[in-house]
């Protein structure tokens, strides 16, 4: 639905030789998808990119409408495209004979043009000093070209009714039969099949062999063409840790992971997102490469706007835009990463689920064709830290939309701090045929585990964090009174908060701490491969004892994949329940009870020994939730003891 | 996120004395939606709706970029919205002085050319001859204008540096509180506030007063002007029934009561569909009124086109554009109804999320807001119907995005039938601030209820149907072997089917059968205003039987909405699971489950008195599921028992 213009900006970013050719129906140009991306032209250098030569169909019609861009004026579809920042070509009319040789030479003139704009770009140091005008071709043909004219007395040929299935009663009506006969013998089969109804051999030849076969091209089955990335060793950007102590934007180290990612890989790795890559602390890539820009300079982008004509990052405010490119990138057998707020994944879902629909079949059910690079999405500026933008920015909706995708091409990763963010983008960039969706915020968070510690904890995917858990202190093992899981960053800090409580004020009661890094663990291994089995679940969730889980996003998300678990009944979640403004931390998690003093609450109205017992302690939380949001309210930010806890033990 | 312009297209329908200004940021003129949006005015008659006067704010700049149209050339910018259909008016400038006048003297410009044009075209019958360019104007000045020309050393007025906060560090930084101090002082607060800090009285007359306050305009606060639509009883469309054995296209009775909606409310109501509302099945409208079209229309229109200058019916394949000016003909006071393919509504999925969160806090938090029309969406062309499109038109999972929003604004109903569809959209349609979502597909279904059943059981939302249950029908109640639940159309014939089967194999076992209409019914009351009480709940469903529930959407979205449900874990859920290709309706039913085959076999897994004991009747299930399959595949079509089948009894 309107993506094939981004898709083929992408084949030809660092793929100088390539020119694509994309078809663009007068249909879908009216969605807005593909009516930003004419701009993609400004992201393409004509010394290292291959180009574009867009085609823009104009056939007429849709499924029983003129298109909008059929009827506005040549003088205003001119002006357009000029405007888009092309040199438009217009080949129009219906005798084939006569359009076949005028496309053709049209496309002659448009691929001699393209290759004296690359030879004047290559053949000279320094950068372009005016942007390329590429051109593009306006065809303008029949809808329904030599199919029937009319049928029933009605016009079919150049106007809507030849959409789809222009002939109907095929069963019953001979006249209809009779019109679809002399239509196909229209084409002359005689002449171009022989008596065995055979291709003759001088049309068969015509047919293109090997790798110029379209199957077959190694841009079109990318995978065959695909290098493995030279990764530098994740570990070596991973931050020092004291559990529960230190603090340490999540993002930044993945930021320098890519900067050395880009540096080893200079031709067939990009980055793309929509003018967040420094808002995201990714920006130490641009110490290897800048942002790609073709358009105007000014000498005060010298000072930080990071732009450059050879520049390997994308940046544009359209989301569909920029996945268009990735997805053209990874298609063609190189690598990407694209990250975007996570509230505006939405944006994208639609392309999310035809690029996953896509994957799914192409991975199960078509073996020639080589596996792709993964497309890597990483959501940062999460719902949890909205300090400044508030409610429009709090959507964690996207993993919803992504788990009901095939179990073959979906992963979600939602590592807690920056070494398990490097070890999930490492495991990441290394794999193929997925759709890998990894959930990080941007902002200044606890840390938790040393980077070998990391590695463990997410190759598992799920696991106890004995640091926090006081139920494996005895002689012999026994069952814990609690289990308290967590995923996400924010809820591990409070379910960590929340435990810490706990065991100060219950030091008898025993817990057991659980953080999950990939999602699909906590489903059944009969319904997706990364699923844990059930004896394993049931070891660490127990199959009986209260289970509360801190969840990031919608917390029915969670009872959503552990509803055929066996204790899923006890399983209590917490999660946005879309309650949000623009609020310090903690008054966010309060509003929808993630916080530490709500859980504390939780914790006494489920487990047995608590209850009423514990009747003072939970007046305690009530007063410490009340205290803290007034504090909030008249400052305008959290408790210092709030904002400076760290894991006490 | 760029729905700024297609809402001011929307205040302007049907609005002839409203000019809505619409000023759209460089920034956001990326996004796909916006570049598609200012192709809107082809769909404005100046003879009959207002106008809009967009203003593109070339402010040069986003968070840490420069924009694509700042960068480009003065030609290629006027170019390009000339090619949009539009006269450009270039405001340019920094001197604040002289930009205040250029701005209102090309203000005063555009405001006469376009009430020139409007006059024009209202003072002579029969149409236009020529769709008017109205015009728009470029206003490029500063970003941050007026603020700190630069901040330590670097330039920041007229630069990306001025986005969110030129000026940090206030608690420590005395160097910026003085820039902070100098720059306040330089808008010379003395000479605008008295000593006791308030506006001088020659200022504070300046601004409007009643009805010209932005928050009290009629159109800014536009439930304030809205009209109850004059609606036909829409018990007049209804199609006679008998139970399970009449066949009908479900949506084609909602289109003949469109038709009366449009002809009763020739200024208020409008309809929105991308391209689809013949295919969708509502064509009916046409008798009363056609497509809204301003570009060029041919002689051949005229034979099926619909398309007229006076056309209340907006299509262009760009969903964004038409939700954006749905939302805003709503938000101005009027009513409206959008329709798409089902797997497409993800494309609006961010912009619903908007909304919705937009309708909660102002329905919940801003008591001065008159209630407006509800936004009223139909999923048509549904997942279980894909005999041509296949794999990449099937996602029902709009709905899982939906539940995700404030229950105080989201309403998901999913009609079994043609009367039950006239029900719920009467309900819809009389509602206000509400998201209303409808699920109903176009093809011939089977259909079960008269008018006067249609009403009372969506009024309940879900209920028993006792023609299909055979559960009650001893002296005394009995408790059901098995409940049966379904909902949406195929399911439901499906689940019909199976109990059919299930009454002839095993007379012995009471099945009792529930439709369910409004999704929400399954939520716990506490969760949702329409949530059924514990007690209803578990009247219907009974507290310890199984429960065999056919879904049209994704199987999960039932436990997410039933998990806290007593007898929850007993519930077996049918649904899609991205099971699919071009496939005859039972082989698609096979793939995912869904089907009465498969069904039974649910059902002898999970009553007791089955089990062993009816292994012939699950191998005889088996065998006709290979049949069917087999003859599908071999045919392209369904067996015609499967096609044929009415119910039995």
């Amino acid at each position: 639905m309107g993506y094939s213009l981004s898709h083929a900006y992408g084949t030809v970013l660092d793929n100088p030789d390539l020119i694509t050719i994309a078809v663009a129906g007068d249909g879908e140009a009216e969605t807005g998808p593909l009516a930003t991306s004419w701009h993609a032209n400004k992201f393409i250098n004509p010394a290292r990119d291959g180009a574009v030569l867009p085609i823009l169909h104009l056939n007429g019609y849709k499924i029983a409408n003129p298109t909008i861009l059929a009827r506005i004026s040549h003088e205003e579809l001119e002006s357009l495209f000029r405007g888009y920042g092309y040199k438009p070509y217009f080949v129009e009319g219906s005798d084939p004979t006569e359009m076949h040789q005028l496309m053709a030479a049209t496309m002659d003139v448009a691929i001699k043009e393209i290759q004296e704009i690359q030879q004047e770009a290559r053949s000279h140091q320094g950068g372009l000093l005016n942007r390329p005008r590429f051109p593009m071709i306006v065809l303008r043909s029949p809808k329904g070209w030599t199919g029937p004219k009319s049928v029933d007395g009605r016009k079919t040929e150049d106007f809507w009714r030849s959409h789809q299935v222009p002939l109907s009663g095929m069963h019953d009506n001979l006249e209809h039969v009779q019109m679809l006969e002399d239509w196909m013998r229209s084409y002359r089969p005689e002449e171009l099949f022989d008596q065995e109804g055979k291709l003759i051999p001088v049309l068969k030849e015509l047919a293109p062999t090997g790798q110029r076969r379209m199957s077959a091209n190694l841009n079109t089955n990318g995978g065959l063409q695909r290098q493995k990335l030279r990764m530098p060793d994740f570990r070596s950007f991973a931050v020092s840790v004291e559990f529960g102590k230190t603090e340490a934007e999540n993002t930044r180290p993945l930021g320098n992971f890519l900067r050395e990612i880009m540096r080893n890989n200079p031709s067939n790795f990009r980055l793309f997102g929509p003018d967040e890559t420094a808002s995201n602390r990714l920006n130490a890539v641009y110490e290897v490469t800048k942002k790609a820009w073709m358009a105007e300079m000014r000498p005060e982008d010298l000072d930080g706007s990071e732009l450059s004509q050879e520049g390997r990052v994308i940046e544009m405010l359209s989301e569909h835009t920029l996945l268009g490119m990735l997805e053209g990138y990874l298609l063609t057998g190189r690598h990407g990463f694209i990250h975007t707020y996570e509230a505006f994944a939405h944006v994208i879902d639609s392309m999310f689920n035809q690029h996953a629909k896509w994957l799914d079949i192409s991975k199960r059910e078509i073996p020639w064709r080589a596996p792709v690079s993964s497309w890597n999405l990483l959501l940062s500026s999460t719902v949890w830290r909205q300090d400044h933008n508030g409610f429009s920015h709090q959507d964690p909706g996207f993993l919803d939309v992504v788990t009901n995708k095939s179990p073959d091409v979906v992963r979600i990763y939602m590592p807690p701090d920056a070494n398990c963010l490097l070890s999930v983008a490492n495991h990441c960039f290394n794999s193929t045929d997925y759709t890998n969706v990894i959930v990080s915020d941007k902002q200044k968070h606890l840390q938790y585990l040393s980077i070998d510690q990391a590695i463990k904890h997410c190759t598992k995917g799920i696991g106890i964090w004995d640091w926090a858990s006081n139920d494996d202190q005895g002689v012999e093992p026994d069952e814990p009174d609690i289990v308290i899981g967590c995923c996400g960053d924010i809820p591990t800090r409070e379910a960590l908060a929340a435990t810490a409580i706990i065991r100060e004020e219950f030091p008898y009661i025993k817990v057991r701490f659980i953080n999950v890094v990939d999602l699909f663990k906590l489903v059944p291994d009969s319904e997706h491969p990364h699923g844990l089995s059930e004896v394993d679940f049931c070891t660490l969730f127990t199959p009986d004892k209260p289970i509360l889980f801190n969840f990031h996003g919608y917390p029915w998300l969670i009872h959503k994949l552990t509803y055929r678990r066996t204790n899923q009944h006890r399983i209590h979640v917490r999660g946005y329940k879309e309650k949000g403004n623009i609020n310090t931390p903690l008054e966010l998690a309060i509003a929808n009870q993630i916080d530490r003093f709500n859980l504390v609450i939780d914790v006494i109205d489920r487990v047995p020994k608590l209850g009423s017992r514990a009747g003072n302690v939970k007046e305690r939380m009530k007063n410490n939730i009340i205290e803290s949001c007034n504090y909030a309210y008249e400052h305008g930010k959290d408790l210092d003891e709030i904002t400076n806890w760290v894991w006490p033990y």
